[in-house]
């Protein structure tokens, strides 16, 4: 069994673990902890992949015992909307609310294309070989989760960690399990997490990024194969800003848009 | 009282209704039913700003009475998060996952740029005056909402309902209430939902777009008077698509962010 697949196992009666070194500085990644409570509520509902899924994070998820519960809110013709939450004892970590359907009988016409009438697609990047890995120690902060991943950023956005912020909020890269494991829909929610924040490309304060909500629409099943992904920020002000991602296949099809509401470091 | 407060008044018990003539076709606005759902959240939280809410569309929403059960799932230092319940009978029409807070303290940092170096801004927009009143009946069909809104098309948008497309998926305008009252932060999530889908642009099937799931970012309160908005979808695919919007105020301050998944009219 995969690293990724044993940590988001969760048992029949919801009773499950934030499994150690899926954090970051001690905090289990947001991405990780969604696929977690999403895995349960797939299982739940009985129907296979994530097709939208929101987050609310309440506390840091620390290592350890979690509960998860999962409630069936509507189970309609081709979609089932699920609410979850899990708990450590009495305290809530997080709080879910999703919908799942099955994305193989996805049909429809295809549009793609920014408003500019340029080609939406997938960001420039050089070849995973030639991209930087994101590697467990990263500028002083500890990330035991990129050793079960293999994140390479392009180089451009990744002189931020030595201080060479390229000045612009957007962060791209490749996304593979350190395993080899799959990228399917459950893994595009750790995916749409997984890349430092875009603003440390910013003249911001250096520090956590706290996530208070994040959302992920997965649009397709991914290809076989690394995922490229782009994260970029658009507007940080009062104390808030968002990030929004993006994630391609090997095939250039877009397989999941997500977007987090994050509380600036101060 | 102002229309929409009347029409987003709810008991203590939890009672309210789905008010007549805030539909299109006889379904109501999607934005309307949020912003009856966050008025009771609200409420309970004690908290008086929707800073993210997000909204699962589970039926329509056919005027008449509806029961709003709002549950505290966290009440913290700065943010009360809240979980919802619309329903009439037995029959579940909306789920609502919100955190809510006081804008009014906002502070921190402001960075506000596009990746491509190019401001982040409010859309170019001839005058309110200059530009098309989507009226209460537009393009064979019936948007009785449009009696209590003053929305206004930027003229390369409004072509859609005779027929001349603009072949971009945008739509951009102005926004307030016919009665005058200010957009506050409520009215924001209705803000997000009040402009025609930006894929009546395109060449789609024309139809009913039903949102799925609709996330609203609430960033500042809004400044007085009329405010800009404009939403933009970049794929279709696989038979869902997702509108981006933005809303920006008076003073040039974007106030609202929001994302919506729908499906693509068949």
């Amino acid at each position: 069994m995969s690293e990724f697949d044993t940590a988001t196992a969760v048992a029949a009666d919801g009773s499950g673990a934030i499994h150690p070194r899926w954090d970051i500085g001690g905090n289990a990644n947001g991405g990780y902890l969604l696929a977690l409570a999403a895995s349960r509520m797939r299982d739940v509902a009985g129907r296979p992949d994530p097709v939208t899924v929101t987050a609310h994070y309440l506390a840091p998820g620390l290592a350890g015992p979690v509960q998860i519960d999962a409630e069936t809110i509507k189970a309609g013709k081709r979609f089932t909307t699920m609410s979850a939450t899990m708990r450590r004892g009495d305290r809530p970590l997080l709080r879910v609310l999703g919908t799942f359907g099955d994305l193989a009988d996805v049909a429809g016409p295809d549009h793609v294309a920014r408003a500019d009438h340029v080609t939406f697609g997938p960001p420039e990047l050089p070849a995973m070989a030639e991209c930087i890995p994101r590697t467990p120690y990263q500028g002083g902060l500890e990330v035991p989760m990129m050793e079960r991943l293999d994140v390479r950023l392009r180089p451009a956005d990744a002189g931020f960690a030595g201080g060479l912020r390229s000045g612009v909020a957007e962060m791209a890269g490749w996304f593979a399990f350190a395993d080899g494991r799959p990228v399917d829909t459950l893994a595009l929610l750790l995916v749409c997490d997984a890349l430092p924040p875009a603003v440390f490309n910013i003249d911001l304060p250096a520090g956590w990024v706290p996530t208070m909500e994040f959302t992920v629409h997965v649009r397709a099943r991914p290809a076989p194969g690394p995922v490229r992904c782009v994260f970029r920020s658009r507007a940080v002000s009062g104390g808030f800003l968002e990030e929004d991602g993006e994630v391609w296949d090997s095939a250039d099809r877009l397989v999941a848009m997500s977007r987090q509401l994050a509380l600036v470091p101060r």
